[in-house]
């Protein structure tokens, strides 16, 4: 043990050392970008000891009168703390030489500033408890790999992948991971769960069997393209493990016609129709409705809501191939998955056929995702994707299509995903009095800061997405801070949106100054789409037992940090 | 004054004991139809003065303790007052031997119960005070007439025309209108809109010149087609009075191609569609927005909303007749009216290409309204239907139609008929950064009882209709008597609707107990469209600048009647 202390407490002087160093640099570097015209004094110091990281003196200091050259003096004087970095490297280096051994376990038993935070890459451990307020994306992103590997984040985040952030890593090594611990643990085979694939650790958890996840909302608005990843996963049943090679989708015919039986090649040769286009699960944001009063359902989050960029075959095509024609009559067509329950009962739903004939409902039987052929949490081979409808329809795993004079018999068409009055609860419940979920109301939600944070007075940044059903584009999102008694205007970003196809979601962002004096806010969002559809005020009235199309207000509450 | 006195003393003593017995009668008959099972007493007297109209003792009583026989004793009973009826009929009609001659004006003063309740038909003058209570259709649909002709009344509702509504109403005669006063008054020609037509006079006029008026409550959801006479109107202009016979429509051709100059005998060639069609002023409900905070625009109450059977020429059909096609890029179709300004602007407005185009939106250039020609006041000769639109977009007296990549440069699309956040005022305000309104966001609202009314207690019936932009069917509106805290689901009535293409409203009705000792309700109703948007809760976080898009739930008071 006192080895490993005196190990260990050389590491960690090591670490301080460096991230005085670095902190000093990221406190530099913020100064020469914002040229601030109070006067600024940069600090470094080497401490000498664990508990106490506060600079006592400066020993390179720099203060200026002329704004305008001050911040290149800041920069020319970084630039000097190379030789500095390169001794300190030197030096945490021989401290590795004798590598402490942990297990996984041990690993993941530190996650939070109390045990500290370690994290793994390849086989090596590091404490990086000191570097999260450091981290350029943030602390909130660091600590999503605290207790676990970083690699999953870094494949998300390419930029990590570069030697000078290694290097920066390298300082903060205090062991290897036990060589019997190097592979993830395998699952057991008799569970029918068993063959699903690996997860991304950064998704939240709302069931593990079936897989319902979501990406935590820091992530979540962090590109306007959601890395495959961490794709929000919404799974019914198993994940069906299809071989590519010997897939078939069947396509029923018309009465008197031919059927189709289509492999994958048979798919790449109708025309690729590629299109972005945000999914969204019925319960999104479920659980601020449990807050007015118990539905039953997945506590999700503001998470279950993800855009992809989605290639394959057009629906109306291959119908078309298959002799369907629209006719006058209303007729569904009726999708099937692959995956099914115990009993053999496959997932199915179905969706109008004058939407799946329509070429500019863009409904698609998808083959890709972001590029990439379908992630098997996705619906390899092959998925239907149908812009601006629940993701309930967009069936996964896709075995079967055919048409029909009536919706879908699958439980999830005619005994689930249905809107209801507030006071229908499950004994007075009649689903068929109400239609089944297609096109989703106007949604949005506030993804930065979080819910319970501390701001920063002076300024404040206000981040989240929006989106609309039907593909109607969101064109305005109002901000409030007093809990909805003032607005202001969100700046929207993402893509440019085609008049009645934006199937897309847009991020918005609002910098907004604290007022004066504020102790907390009540941030609000709601958004409005080009039918001048609104988000409703409160939950409550829109309440409904399987608590479906949340979609009130999105509403946190920050608490601001007083001024010293 | 002394004869004229005694003449009316006269009637009124002949009109007071219709009133009794036709009170009677009406009391005997709901007793009749309910079969209460509380003891039952039918009394009916004959009254010698005007000033107690208190039944004192009863000439007639009728009681009994078999509630399964006590509908039929009432009928037969009531059967047996024919002769009652006709010998008082033959009093009051020898009173009337002396007509008392009125001018218009003086009808005109009296029209509430301080001043007693006149109306004319043709050229006679009724005192109907007495009646308006007992009016099968309820006081409030009497008092609209209150004053005036019952013509146009009468009109709407066909089963006025029978003898025996003559007749009942004879009993009322007070005297004729003076013979120079029984043509309407014409107006000055020196006027621009001296030529307007003459409206109904149960419109609720929001502004004379231009026109703008709107049905009151009680009438707008007692028809599912509401009649030509009492459908809102939206003037912006003069009316112009165009002859059928040189009325031409320009439609332009795409470039290097030809224009149409099309008759009203060429557009009949075209085949003819008819749709059901709601159109809804964008400023419906308006004076609800006002409460919040002062904006710019009519004071429409909640009937800038009428729907009618529309026939005419598919504007697709004819679009390619004249070569247009649907290009890739985005294109608007523009119209312009034969209404103009005195600086010869005419109004205009434009919808894209892409609903122009699509037989399914169903926009027509229609010629008919509920099979009758437009009236004047709706287009006659032509104007456009935009099915699930805006009214605004719905020009009115069509003169040109043509195809342009930028959306119609008039006033009315540009610099008006658009949404702005709460925060925008007439110092901020740029209308470029908002998209004209097309399609309109779900909305509903109660027509019946009315604000500020009584009710009885023990049930309450209340209706209303709601509508949604885009053929989004509405599929349910929940009602609640407490404010919003508890919802009760109300019944749909009106046509069934094509799925995608519900542009026509549905009424509604709930018939809902009164909370025992209930003194006041609070009553709200909601509308959910097949998108499952709703209406939001409050006013202020969506009011705007020019109260447009006025969509929250609609809310009234009334109060209870204490029991007896």
């Amino acid at each position: 043990m006192g080895e490993r202390r005196g190990l260990k407490g050389l590491q960690k002087q090591c670490s301080a050392t460096m991230l005085l160093l670095h902190r000093a640099v990221v406190s530099a570097f913020r100064h020469a970008c914002r040229f601030k015209s109070t006067s600024s004094k940069l600090c470094i110091q080497a401490c000498s000891t664990n508990d106490s990281f506060q600079p006592q003196c400066p020993s390179l200091t720099f203060s200026g009168n002329n704004s305008s050259t001050r911040g290149w003096r800041v920069m020319g004087t970084l630039l000097g703390l190379g030789a500095v970095l390169a001794y300190h490297d030197h030096r945490c280096k021989a401290a590795q030489e004798l590598p402490r051994i942990y297990t996984r376990e041990e690993v993941r038993s530190h996650s939070s500033p109390e045990t500290r935070i370690w994290v793994t890459l390849g086989s090596e451990v590091f404490d990086v408890t000191e570097f999260v307020d450091l981290h350029p994306g943030g602390p909130s992103k660091l600590m999503l790999a605290a207790g676990g590997p970083l690699e999953p984040f870094w494949a998300l985040y390419a930029v990590h992948n570069q030697s000078h952030v290694r290097e920066i890593l390298a300082q903060y090594k205090i062991g290897e991971l036990s060589p019997e611990d190097k592979a993830p643990s395998t699952l057991k085979t008799s569970d029918p769960y068993a063959d699903d694939p690996i997860r991304h650790p950064a998704l939240k958890v709302n069931s593990q069997r079936p897989f319902n996840a979501e990406p935590p909302p820091e992530l979540l608005t962090e590109n306007y393209i959601t890395p495959n990843p961490i794709f929000f996963t919404r799974n019914h049943l198993p994940v069906p493990n299809l071989d590519p090679d010997t897939y078939r989708l069947h396509v029923e015919g018309p009465p008197g016609g031919q059927s189709l039986s289509l492999s994958l090649d048979d798919l790449y040769q109708f025309p690729k129709h590629e299109i972005t286009v945000t999914l969204q699960c019925a319960g999104n944001r479920r659980s601020e409705m449990t807050q007015v009063k118990e539905v039953r359902g997945l506590e999700w989050s503001i998470g279950a809501i993800s855009t992809a960029r989605w290639a394959g075959a057009r629906l109306c095509d291959v119908l078309a191939q298959a002799g369907h024609q629209l006719c006058e009559t209303e007729a569904h067509v009726c999708f099937e998955g692959l995956d099914s329950d115990p009993t053999g009962t496959a997932y199915g739903a179905s969706i109008p056929l004058a939407r799946a004939m329509d070429p500019e409902a863009e409904v698609l039987l998808a083959y890709e995702m972001n590029g990439q052929p379908l992630p098997r949490d996705h619906g390899f081979p092959v998925r239907v994707v149908v812009p601006g409808v629940v993701g309930a329809r967009h069936v996964k795993w896709l075995g079967k299509v055919s048409v029909a004079s009536e919706e879908s018999y699958s439980h999830w068409q005619r005994r689930d995903y249905k809107g209801f009055s507030p006071s229908v609860d499950w004994d007075t419940v009649d689903f068929d009095s109400a239609p089944s979920i297609q096109e989703l109301p106007v949604q949005s939600a506030i993804t930065e800061p979080k819910d319970g944070a501390t701001v920063e007075s002076g300024e404040v940044t206000i981040k989240g997405y929006a989106w609309s059903g039907g593909g109607r584009a969101v064109i305005r999102v109002d901000v409030s801070l007093d809990g909805g008694l003032t607005w202001q205007v969100a700046k929207l970003d993402g893509e440019e949106q085609c008049p009645r196809k934006a199937w897309a979601w847009r991020l918005w962002e609002l910098q907004a100054p604290v007022p004066a004096g504020q102790k907390e806010l009540n941030i609000v969002c709601k958004a409005i789409d080009d039918s001048y559809n609104v988000q409703p005020d409160t939950m409550a009235p829109i309440w409904n037992l399987r608590g479906v199309l949340s979609n009130a207000w999105h509403r946190i509450h920050v608490h601001v940090r007083a001024n010293p």
